[in-house]
């Protein structure tokens, strides 16, 4: 039985050398990406993202564990845009969470750097392998607070920023890009002093927003003990019945498309240009040495990748 | 008398003007960068980087004091990937930095969404302006842990990580991606409990690098009482000593060309394949349906564009 076929079943050790494969990328991902293609299932996708050290594992945790007594099939992706340096070990250990795969969670770190079209592609093409595995939900935690996160949100259908209280400013400053990804907000650790003031202050903040057609709720909540987790589940149902609605999800569906193949793009088109070494490097030459501009040495290199490929 | 004059003289206001133009990117700002090529004096540039909390703010502004009581002219340029929601607002406030702009240091936080080939070209094009003003040292702190962090690194000659002991598991792990890219770790709050022990952490990891032609040192110190600073000078000033030797600053300034030309050339790429609307909406549609690999479609819609150009 190949590979393709193993997954599809569903074996959980299939869907991890799956994973591992779109995780190197090349023609073996393309390959099997192709044939789990029109197998998928129908999977919610659930983002969990947020500042370092607000609880984000916790929270996973949890709410997997609920949707596991929900008879849900789950899986939990780790998002690493780590580094070939540490080989994304650190995280690798920090995300076991044994109490999710004792219960039947299939859980998995995500190093992927180098992956063609990046971290938010790489995580697209696994979320195609779980949903071609038949897991009815993926929850993908991501680390850290950049674009990447940003991308990453872009892949999945209902995001949730985690915050608390209480974080310094320049965290408060970071979270800030955050903001307008978010489908939920989860204020964890709401037994801490200061939770309502945090829950006060993303609700004025929203209340800045442009009109919308959803308005993300704001949840304090504890990941810990489990209060306001119930409620987290509702609003990403209510987010999900509102995806739901209206062709939404279609329209959804497409702009992932159009991201996907834009950076598959860009980078088809920069190794092309990269064949053609005698003619970058004079080009680097001359942008290195000030004698012309970024803009104008890669209008003149796609002129010229056109020219030589017509 | 121009803008593109103004800025040669260093006056704060064109500068800043200038630095306004690059951040809204498009044609203006490419015609006063064409002005400024050739014009830029030796400039040092030092990024600090590092997770959330960990004191870079502090730290840049002790650094910044101290570059000027030896006489150098200082630009500090706080980069802030930030959302068009907050406009980047609360990092703008953030860094006013009064000590340094009080003393003549020039101080900006830019936030550069929306920047032809992103916030590392953006930082990049923001560099080739104080270049040109005739900053001596242009030191960039960047928010957050994620992949802007490291692109923005590739723009700068030397880049300081900068930690603390105590910070949680996640944070250690965001921090993972940052070794690969440090030339110099300070260890901040080195008076805390622990500080030892991240310096001995660092120093491990470190040991499990491959060998390197530079090995970052692990300075400790503090940036609020200003102990270790100058030691840190030191390490900044032997690193960029390392690069004038052996050719190295100018294979840095042709890896870094390379970049800049990179990102502009895909950012151009996509402007011309959203020009063919219907062939790009039909792609996507196939891809949102599943029928269609993002490969195979960044592949056609690639060779269309060559196609239609040629």
């Amino acid at each position: 039985m190949g590979l393709f076929e193993e997954v599809l079943q569903g074996q959980p050790r299939a869907v991890g050398r799956a994973l591992s494969a779109v995780e190197r990328g090349g023609a073996e991902a393309e390959l099997l990406l192709a044939e789990l293609r029109g197998h998928a299932g129908a999977v919610r996708t659930l983002g969990i993202t947020g500042a370092p050290g607000v609880g984000k594992s916790t929270l996973v945790q949890t709410l997997g564990l609920q949707l596991l007594e929900r008879g849900e099939r789950v899986a939990v992706l780790a998002v690493d845009p780590s580094s070939p340096f540490t080989g994304g070990a650190l995280l690798g250990d920090r995300v076991r969470m044994p109490d999710l795969s004792a219960r039947g969670a299939f859980v998995r770190s995500m190093a992927t750097r180098g992956a063609l079209g990046g971290v938010a592609a790489a995580t697209a093409d696994a979320l195609d392998v779980l949903a071609a595995a038949g897991y009815g939900w993926v929850v993908v935690e991501t680390v850290g607070v950049g674009q990447d996160e940003v991308d990453v949100a872009g892949v999945v259908d209902t995001v949730v920023v985690v915050t608390v209280a209480g974080l310094g400013d320049e965290v408060q400053a970071a979270k800030a890009g955050l903001l307008e990804i978010a489908h939920v907000f989860a204020v964890n650790k709401a037994d801490r002093p200061g939770a309502d003031g945090e829950v006060a202050a993303l609700e004025s903040m929203l209340a800045m927003a442009p009109e919308a057609e959803w308005s993300p709720p704001v949840l304090p909540l504890s990941a810990m003990t489990g209060e306001g987790i119930a409620e987290l589940l509702e609003a990403v149902a209510a987010h999900q019945a509102h995806l739901d609605a209206d062709g939404r999800r279609g329209a959804l569906r497409r702009a992932r498309a159009e991201r996907r193949i834009a950076r598959v793009l860009e980078d088809l088109v920069w190794r092309r240009v990269r064949a053609g070494e005698t003619r970058l490097a004079l080009a680097v030459d001359d942008v290195a040495a000030g004698t012309l501009s970024p803009h104008d040495a890669a209008r003149r290199l796609l002129a010229a990748m056109i020219l030589e490929d017509a």
